[in-house]
């Protein structure tokens, strides 16, 4: 009798969750991708104000990660470099162009999906727009993704609430996904803006909370100045499980590797306050920390033409391994 | 033994060429479009301007005209409504964005092309970027594809001399596809911007000259106001032969076809100044003279988010029909 192929799903944003999915996809799986939808800053959130669009460079990352033997591919992460269309990704603009004719962005994902041969489903959490909001404990209301993340005092004055408004329903694909997983993902990724605001979305806390799935949380590398400044390990999980409840979150990958000082040098440069994200070593005796050296030593580049992301919100430099994190995976899922 | 397949030849713009090559296309033969590069207006010239890429819009129509079942074909004429991408068509930037990465346009044919399908082959005339200039019989220039459409006295005071500056040479796919032709159909399409240019290219008119062809000149159903006003079917060949040399052109097909009064009301509201391409009824005694209603009465909508395209250089409202051109070309071909 052959082996029933698992069902994996990975919640997150478009970098994090491209790079869970592309060491994913070389293994035999059922692989699905529940996507925040929420971005108001960089090209999609261009796009999103002048258009009225979903936004879609999450889509176009995860789009690219699942693509095989495609001659588009490579070209859906280019950049304009000039004039009007200056920092739209080529991808980002296909994905609104088609979303607008067709009325959705669904369709959209399920043209290029096509031309692109991909190997599993990428969902929208949401197929209506938010905006994701932060009501901080000093009273302040910040909203949008954007300003979020370029909120320079948002862990020193700390979140009384997170939310989205409207207060919008999940995309059923995704409840269904949920429904029928063998092994949810969470991917890392900024945490406020791309991570958190998946659960806030009605409908999925609660599938998530029924579901008999592992659920696996990746921790990120590396703190986000202003947003997760100083968050240990623990401090990340115990503000998912706020959010979650206690006791969804099955096992937590965090990483223990790090970086050669030549590299470190490149990151501090664009970083000068990140730090890697510290633990407690008592977590390595517990076997449901899976401390590892997972930090990907191939440094991002970053590319000039990248213009429309504003202020704190930079691309990060350092990304996981997706090898050595498929592999842990999949070990977990046994 | 299976009769050998006809390769014939288009050349000419981007909308007349469709017409020409949708009708074409239902038949077993081997097409191959030549496309004027020269478009300094519209779309096109903003990315052209913009970026430093070729012109795409008339090898997006080309495209669109050749494709064969696939999902992605009608979202290449989408065009943006609003903000700062407000009239570019999607397959514009497509082919802009991968013509930027890859460095040429004829990858980004061949990519796209593969994609939906095409059958034929889409040559652009030339690699290399320059404009149509226009020296007046008053010794005044005009420069650039746009500055000549919307020039509204070019017929008053007559072209002196139409020249390209740079003097590019010919794509050798180009020459290549004229020396193996059995057919060449110059298709219809704005005769000094988008028809005649291509005969300004270094080669395209020797070869042509020296092709052993059958050579077919498609006349325009209408004139141009401030281009070709008042032109007869005689006028348009006499210029034609002016750049070509006499005896080149072995058939002419125009129309002898009428519109009812109330399509004829729609075009005089957008051309008030157009008039349909008179002749001489002597013209249709002479067997290489082929008179015909050849009108498709799916007067074409104009799409209001098209406002790129400035001033006289307005999109045609009425075509030929393509079955009804396909027909004909397909006889003379025997």
């Amino acid at each position: 009798m052959p082996k029933k192929i698992k069902k994996i799903v990975v919640i997150g944003g478009g970098i994090g969750s491209s790079v869970v999915l592309s060491g994913l996809k070389k293994f035999p799986l059922d692989l699905n991708v529940i996507l925040t939808m929420f971005d108001s800053g960089g090209s999609s959130g261009k796009l999103r104000k002048e258009l009225g669009v979903m936004p879609g460079g999450d889509v176009r990352q995860c789009l690219v990660a699942l693509a095989n033997k495609s001659n588009l591919t490579k070209f859906l992460h280019y950049r304009f470099e000039k004039g009007t269309l200056k920092g739209h990704s080529l991808g980002n603009l296909l994905i609104a162009g088609i979303e607008k004719m067709a009325g959705n962005l669904e369709t959209a994902i399920d043209i290029i999906g096509k031309i692109l041969n991909i190997e599993g489903k990428i969902i929208p959490v949401v197929l209506e727009n938010s905006e994701i909001k932060a009501l901080l404990n000093n009273k302040k209301l910040i909203t949008g993704e954007e300003n979020i993340i370029n909120c320079q005092y948002l862990s020193k004055v700390g979140i009384k609430k997170l939310f989205l408004e409207p207060q919008v329903k999940a995309n059923p694909k995704a409840i269904l996904a949920i429904k029928n997983a063998d092994l949810i993902v969470i991917a890392p990724g900024k945490f406020y803006t791309s991570i958190l605001p998946n659960f806030l979305v009605k409908g999925v806390k609660e599938s998530l909370r029924n579901s008999k799935a592992k659920k696996i949380f990746i921790c990120s590398l590396m703190t986000q100045t202003g947003n997760t400044d100083n968050f240990s390990v623990q401090d990340f999980l115990n503000t998912l499980e706020k959010h979650l409840g206690k006791n969804v979150i099955d096992y937590v990958i965090f990483n223990t590797g790090m970086l050669p000082p030549h590299l470190l040098k490149k990151v501090k440069k664009v970083f000068p306050k990140g730090d890697f994200v510290k633990y407690n070593k008592i977590l390595l005796k517990n076997k449901n920390f899976i401390g590892a050296d997972v930090i990907d030593r191939n440094i991002r580049k970053l590319n000039p033409a990248d213009i429309l992301v504003k202020g704190a919100n930079k691309r990060t430099l350092i990304l996981h391994e997706p090898n050595k994190l498929a592999k842990i995976i999949l070990k977990l899922s046994k």
